[in-house]
């Protein structure tokens, strides 16, 4: 079902209606403060109606009369200007060009530094993020950016005083490399799939960028390149909310399972952003250890599971979630009592096209797991 | 310098030649045999007059009729007969993707396989291309990608049946990826830069890239994103028998010169293949722990050195190549003194621009270490 998408908020004009109403606090001769949402583990929940990980309700006052908290108060006024700046010049950088920014910040002449450690700027930057309602890449700040997609839609990328318009339909053998920020400045137009296939891997996305894959199928090929980054967790999220389907198509190991598991429900990490990177309407289309079953071959190609293989599979089995979903308890008991796993290349074993062909049945015949 | 392109060997006809070969040694009842350049450490050179790693004189006859080589010699075939296959279907796919292709090559009927683990196929790969004197990108099988650039040059990529054009000085936010195989049905035209930066960190691409750096200087911006793959090695490579010259940025600790290392003189691992991804005449811009007299706030913005980077930095001092070049011997001895290193993200401390600003400066003085 196709979502609405949320207005997206001016991150400048948030930044600046923190600052007013700190400046009108101290005028008023007040202890200027602000609230976050905390952000621990005993206010992350597991939204069972959304399928997601997002924040609680508990929140914490910021405040500056406080002697445990004057010095970060201090240091969180200090980002936000730094962020108010890198907004109003256009420019972007990184938590850790922040950082330094923030330890240069007294100038050279003085030898104390606003910031020592990463370590003390990376917490408050989320502070900011959930106090105003924002995400970082709204405050200019970029993060690692991993991702290639290829299929029928056109990207819009307002870069600087260009307008870029780039055809994921043709870039070839490379694919169009997902940015950082999919939401400031960029558009995504012309989106024509049936679906969304995410790929785990590179190597299995240029085996069916090679095949045409997207142009047969008339889908959009997606490869996180192994757990995906916030820019990739996000665009799909906003492929989804265009009402377009989303596969995802991972090894059937410990590590696949979290790189789908992520892309469903989103993380503890990013819980305070989790409607934002959280995809529940996925579905996962293999490699399942059923295939085994149907496509009698790959019990030649299955390797030994891992330790730590068997151990996930056993964790998530005590899972409200995977309890709820018979499909899942009999993958995992597969695979513990087995003592198999199957990779997405083993696909390859009888023809490389073969992965491709794969894919099609199961999108066919709705052959998914929840 | 510009150089002469060394004319591609084709793979599929070398693959035939070795199969005849083989063939006509069994018709005239002789042991069939082939001959692969010896690769274990004992013949690794440093070559002193190229300046780079590669293989030595010393050569291993593999023949079947040889009861430690017989197994081996049957595999290699197998190697050999499934990639010509790949080329004669047009078809790509990794060593993982052939691995399994092996492992299944008996049939599913049959309970024996060819293979076992990967760790077999791997190394009769790397013989069969130093046999042949191919790549294994030109046996259509793809390594692991990573990568990006942006500048004034066109990609001419044929792939599949069509032609694709791209610009990558339209690429905005995301840049070109550069693709695992930079040699086969691809073309670089139009490439006009008065030389390549080659940035360890993608972070301090995409702040280079907003700028429009590579437009103001006329150059192209590439960033390996950490370590550079075969395919990022390999085009740094072309680029400079462009006769191009290439500056290389990284940090200032031992990951850093690691990277500049490997890129310059090649590694162990791919001295089998040393000068088609080795590039002597790359030098090294910054940053440098001389940069501390000369832009003195970023004394304010060292941070600690770690075991490794110390360790490392007195390893160096050892080689005999930095004996002869005093301006890394200063470097080295100052980071092992002061025990604090300078990264390439602490640029952008006084203003983000900045990062730009020191390039420019840099490359206008030549103030580049050998």
């Amino acid at each position: 079902m196709k979502k609405p998408e949320k207005p997206a908020k001016d991150a400048k004009r948030e930044l600046e209606t923190m600052g007013n109403n700190i400046v009108g606090d101290i005028k008023k001769g007040e202890n200027p403060s602000f609230v976050a949402t905390t952000r621990t583990r005993s206010n992350i929940v597991y939204d069972q109606k959304e399928g997601y990980l997002r924040l609680g309700k508990a929140e914490e006052e910021r405040s500056f009369l406080n002697v445990a908290q004057s010095k970060k108060f201090m240091q969180t006024m200090a980002i936000a200007a730094k962020c108010h700046k890198f907004l109003t010049e256009g420019l972007h950088t990184t938590i850790r060009g922040l950082f330094y920014q923030l330890k240069f910040s007294l100038g050279e002449d003085v030898d104390e530094s606003l910031f020592e450690e990463q370590s003390e700027s990376n917490p408050l930057i989320e502070d900011l993020e959930v106090s105003l309602g924002v995400k970082r890449e709204d405050l200019n700040l970029n993060a690692n950016r991993k991702g290639v997609l290829a299929g029928s839609m056109k990207v819009v990328d307002t870069f600087g005083n260009e307008k870029v318009n780039i055809d994921c339909s043709k870039m070839g053998r490379s694919g169009w490399q997902i940015p950082s920020d999919v939401d400031n400045d960029i558009e995504f137009v012309d989106v024509k799939a049936k679906y969304v296939l995410v790929v785990e891997k590179d190597a299995l996305w240029q085996r069916l960028n090679e095949d045409q894959f997207w142009k047969k199928e008339n889908c959009i090929l997606l490869t996180p390149q192994g757990q995906a980054s916030r820019g990739t967790r996000r665009i799909i999220r906003k492929l989804a909310d265009k009402g377009i389907p989303i596969y995802v198509f991972t090894d059937s190991d410990a590590w696949g399972w979290y790189i789908y598991w992520t892309i469903k429900t989103g993380s503890i990490n990013l819980a305070y952003i989790g409607g934002d990177v959280a995809t529940p309407e996925a579905r996962f289309i293999g490699v399942t250890m059923s295939d085994l079953d149907k496509y009698t071959f790959l019990n030649k190609l299955t390797i030994a599971a891992s330790e730590v293989d068997v151990k996930r599979a056993q964790e998530m089995l005590n899972y409200e979630w995977i309890k709820k979903h018979k499909e899942w308890v009999t993958e995992l008991e597969r695979m513990i009592k087995s003592k198999k796993k199957l990779e997405q290349d083993a696909l390859q074993g009888p023809r490389l096209t073969f992965v491709g062909e794969y894919i099609k049945d199961k999108v066919k015949n709705n052959e998914v797991l929840p």
